[in-house]
């Protein structure tokens, strides 16, 4: 039996064919700029059709930015999605254009980590945090060996989590949230407001004004003052997090990805699991490891939905 | 089909016999402060027989201060129950001293959430969160219509969460958990720090050097500057953690408890309702509403382990 997942990002459209989670087939197209919706529903479909053909696939999974609501199929308007500015059943729309098949919509944050705890780093735990620090901070948590979604999908939300109670109102930056002090929005958002000496550096790493995560590798390579302060202050903020969640729910392992967390590699993991380590409360903590399947677990993930909600 | 519950605390064990939710008889005696855990053991014994005298209950639950690992039985040392310095399996003990019958172990404040759960404000809601507020801040957590233990029985410790991540290794008074801003313990301790003429209000309250709910009450009615920004604060870290547990697992209502809680009454409720709405991620926000049961809600719960869990 295979299924179809697909990837649904802000720039690409990624679909994979998975069957006994091995990856048949691939495809990558850019998410349309114009057209919408409607527009972005029909390169979904493409996808599909390039990695399934002969349509064998059983059903096709769906992996959006955004909160869903479970059981709707429906993705709201969403920031991220050139044009998507209202509410979309995405699974009635790509159901009928593929022959009536069964079709299942997650968060992409919830199905990257499906994808680790099926076939990746979080494989044999059944309660485990899968945290995603790229552009911002997501997670996904699975609890007594099942997805956690929560009533509004909202489950997983780790970035909007406070980890600066005092901050709401007053801040430079944000208002006291994990995403505030990690992940490159928010970083580059620092660099902004710093004084213009101390961010020269990082100034000069900028393309079309823009910081991305090889940058900040490097400014750690160069040992730039702002860049440690604010990378280290960013794996203070996600450590703090992480403890939460494994005092709060109680995870046994915590599966880090995501662009900006691969590219400072395993320094900044040592150093995460560290503090993590530090901050664990009584002493029961949880380790750190490295999500395995890269850029393509989004859409392994999404296929997996079929078999596991 | 009755059952007894046992709320086993630093000062007093309690005991209840529940038939269809409803309490049918209480008995409540000091928990023993020589003899060690044996004593403890044998004050629950006692009580259970005072409420259940023919033994017709078809089992015991116990809720007890401090994690325990579910399907252990067993309570590991426990710094507020005096002499509990090694780790006891309760159930197989407390069994054998009632003829064998079916024993359930589990956190006090899970227990404290189940019942409000079954019987209080949170009924019919299947996300739940409840929040205990008094020496500490603990908390349990209905998810999917179930209660969350956790592989290590540690979920629920909100008071452990962090609410302040860069104060790790440089407060005055604890290191950025909850717990150090929220709860009677850790306000005293504020209390304590602060300089002599902010305090001499509250100093004026204290009685055998301690503050108790009332105190801190009284404070406020007196509009004693310390109090209003301790207890401001406290409640501002109350709702960054909310918010985050709203966020973070998405639970849909939220139950508030606990001796310090309930002695400051509606106005702290409305004032951590308002805080934690404005810390909702995207507009998604529960309701905080007032515990019902008030000090039997432990032993009713612990009764409510044989049929929840």
């Amino acid at each position: 039996m295979s299924t179809v997942g697909i990837d649904l990002g802000g720039t690409k459209v990624m679909a994979v064919l998975v069957e006994n989670g091995e990856v048949l087939a691939k495809a990558k197209r850019p998410t349309p700029i114009s057209g919408g919706s409607d527009a972005v529903i029909a390169a979904m479909v493409a996808a599909a059709r390039k990695v399934d053909p002969d349509g064998s696939a059983t059903g096709i999974g769906i992996g959006a930015p955004g909160p869903v609501v479970p059981g709707t199929g429906v993705l709201p308007a969403a920031p991220n999605l050139p044009g998507w500015d209202h509410d979309v059943n995405v699974v009635d729309r790509v159901s009928a254009a593929l022959g009536g098949r069964a079709v299942k919509l997650d968060n992409d944050v919830n199905v990257g980590t499906l994808a680790e705890w099926k076939l990746g780093a979080g494989r044999g735990a059944d309660d485990l945090l899968g945290v995603f620090v790229g552009t911002g901070v997501g997670a996904g948590l699975i609890l007594d060996g099942r997805l956690r979604q929560g009533p509004r999908g909202l489950a997983g939300e780790i970035g909007h989590t406070f980890v600066a109670f005092d901050q709401l109102r007053n801040a430079p930056v944000g208002r006291g949230e994990l995403e505030d002090f990690a992940g490159r929005r928010s970083l580059q958002q620092w660099v902004d407001v710093a004084p213009l000496g101390e961010s020269t550096f990082l100034h000069s790493l900028m393309r079309e004004g823009r910081l991305k995560s090889k940058a900040w590798a490097e400014g750690i390579e160069a040992e730039d003052p702002l860049t440690l302060q604010l990378v280290g202050r960013a794996c203070s903020a996600l450590s703090a997090a992480i403890a939460s969640v494994i005092t709060l729910v109680d995870v046994e392992r915590v599966v880090l990805g995501g662009g900006f967390a691969e590219r400072l590699g395993e320094p900044f993991r040592v150093r995460l699991e560290a503090e993590v380590t530090e901050r664990a409360f009584a002493g029961q903590t949880a380790p750190v490891v490295t999500a395995r399947l890269g850029d393509t677990g989004g859409a392994v993930g999404a296929a997996l939905l079929l078999e596991h909600t």
